[in-house]
């Protein structure tokens, strides 16, 4: 029953997380478990499990490795983006780094990094070419955003860039990786690879629209964060004069707090600037354009209830309120 | 001619780590061209090339990529290391967090490590098991290293395994992948490994004793960091009442100079401590008890101008003034 195989592929992805950061180093398995443990999403190893089974696989042993490693490069980058970005919740429960200190947050980061590696070493030269290419692009994507922000010269190709980056190119290449477990057919492998891009570009727009309007509690971290940072969804916008897309004016906002409409929380103003400007509508649209180009790339893909679960989980993505 | 594949290998080696870190985003580039361009000794990848050519390896373009990967992991985790240590120099240049800042600094060892996985996917799983093995290691000797020095509990044992985790477990792992290039004789695989790993071991002992006694000048970096640090060389002597492994000693020297002796400055107290202490000389008696296995490790390695380079890499390593 297919079904079963995929809430027994997620079970199994699950406890692979765990098992991998087994370490006779505490801070190591304490941080990490910590960590894998806090309630993320697991849309991505969903990707690989999801298009392996959509493809035709049937070996679940044969993905799950796979599909944990796709979700420790993300948890990964989670500890040292919340280094980088000071944050002290995530998922609605303390950071490493507010724990354990800096110095072990940046270990912990490095150490899940080698797990994604010891996870894929088995796979063999192809699958590892594109999983170690889709690291070295978030990094960059990363690595432009941060760029970005500190210029303040981020504008609406550099946000997709960006987004396509750090965001979607793991999304595709979960999918990628687990169709070609699969399959040979590179038709099918190419739409389950389309339709994850696409789903995760449609899944860091809304991302980045609920920075802005989100619920902080239901999110389980601040809102507005990416805003204070000088980066986020004001930028998918036209109207970038409204937003904090510049560090300066979001500098000097904190500073100069507006005293004329009694508003002294210069977040708390640019959000609601950001909403009334039109932008938060202009990103929900792209969304809606990026979740129907996943929809138009599972057309080709055999019906299967891994395909209705792909299906629905655009509705999901672009739904979704935490 | 071997010893001209020796040169040509090493230059080969050079010239593929800066290709590999191209990149659209200027500040991974130019920040991983930083480090790499900063003079390092680059004896990790020799390990990988020697031990290929001496296990009769003739293929120059099959070693480079792995080579190039094994110091590539070596400066990733220099780049982590000086942010950690809030260290603003390395070999006698800035550190890329003292140029670029931390956050810039956190993603180009991130994007260097990604680069270790690239040059490495193309070798498949039994090179990748190994290499991803070491990688974790090393993080856990690191964070092993800084899990001890926080609660001041590093002694003999600790300092051990600490060294063996953090550096001869790389070298070792760079000499057994680059003789399974070229051989499926187990025993000279093994006895290349067993040479590299006790190279290590010795390469560490004597760097933690020029941390302590070195020139800072020739060293490109300031010494006593270790000690102010709580670990390095001091806690391979029986002497630890001496040392400085005990981080709420440091803190107390720092707060409280020694006014009855006149010393002000507490690192450079503890460094004179420790060199009357005779830790130093014990440290000395176990370099050299490491460098007499790595010696012995080669004795039945085939006679080549690859084994005569390694066994000349002994003297140089215990040697060494910087």
């Amino acid at each position: 029953m297919p079904n079963d195989l995929i809430s027994t592929g997620m079970k199994a992805i699950e406890q692979m997380l765990l098992v991998s950061v087994d370490s006779d180093i505490d801070v190591l398995q304490s941080a990490s478990q910590h960590i894998l443990t806090s309630g993320g999403k697991r849309i991505r190893p969903q990707m690989a499990l999801l298009a392996y089974l959509a493809a035709g696989g049937e070996d679940l042993e044969q993905v799950v490795p796979l599909a944990a490693a796709v979700e420790m490069v993300h948890t990964a980058t989670l500890v040292h983006d919340d280094i980088n970005d000071h944050s002290l919740t995530r998922r609605g429960k303390a950071t490493i780094h507010s724990i354990w200190g800096r110095t072990f947050a940046l270990l912990t980061g490095d150490y899940l990094f080698t797990k994604v590696y010891e996870l894929m070493a088995p796979y063999g030269p192809a699958f590892n070419i594109i999983m170690a290419g889709a690291c070295s692009r978030l990094v960059e994507g990363e690595t432009l955003q941060a760029a970005a922000a500190k210029s303040g010269s981020i504008d609406r190709d550099i946000y997709k860039q960006i987004i396509s980056l750090k965001t979607a190119s793991l999304f595709e290449t979960a999918a990628r990786m687990g169709a070609l477990l699969a399959t040979t057919d590179e038709a099918l492998v190419n739409n389950l690879a389309t339709y994850a891009y696409n789903l995760g570009l449609t899944f860091q727009i809304v991302d980045d629209i609920l920075d802005v309007i989100g619920d902080a509690e239901a999110l389980g971290k601040p809102v507005g964060l990416d805003l204070l940072q000088g980066r986020g969804v004001l930028a998918v916008g036209k109207h970038q004069q409204v937003g904090a897309g510049d560090g300066a004016s979001v500098a000097t906002a904190v500073a100069e707090p507006d005293a004329a409409n009694g508003v002294a929380d210069p977040i708390a103003e640019m959000m609601l600037r950001l909403r009334e400007s039109g932008a938060i509508e202009i990103a929900r649209l792209q969304a809606v354009e990026t979740a129907d180009r996943a929809r138009a790339a599972l057309k080709d893909v055999p019906r299967s209830p891994a395909r209705s679960e792909l299906a629905q989980l655009v509705d999901l993505v672009l739904e979704r309120q935490s």
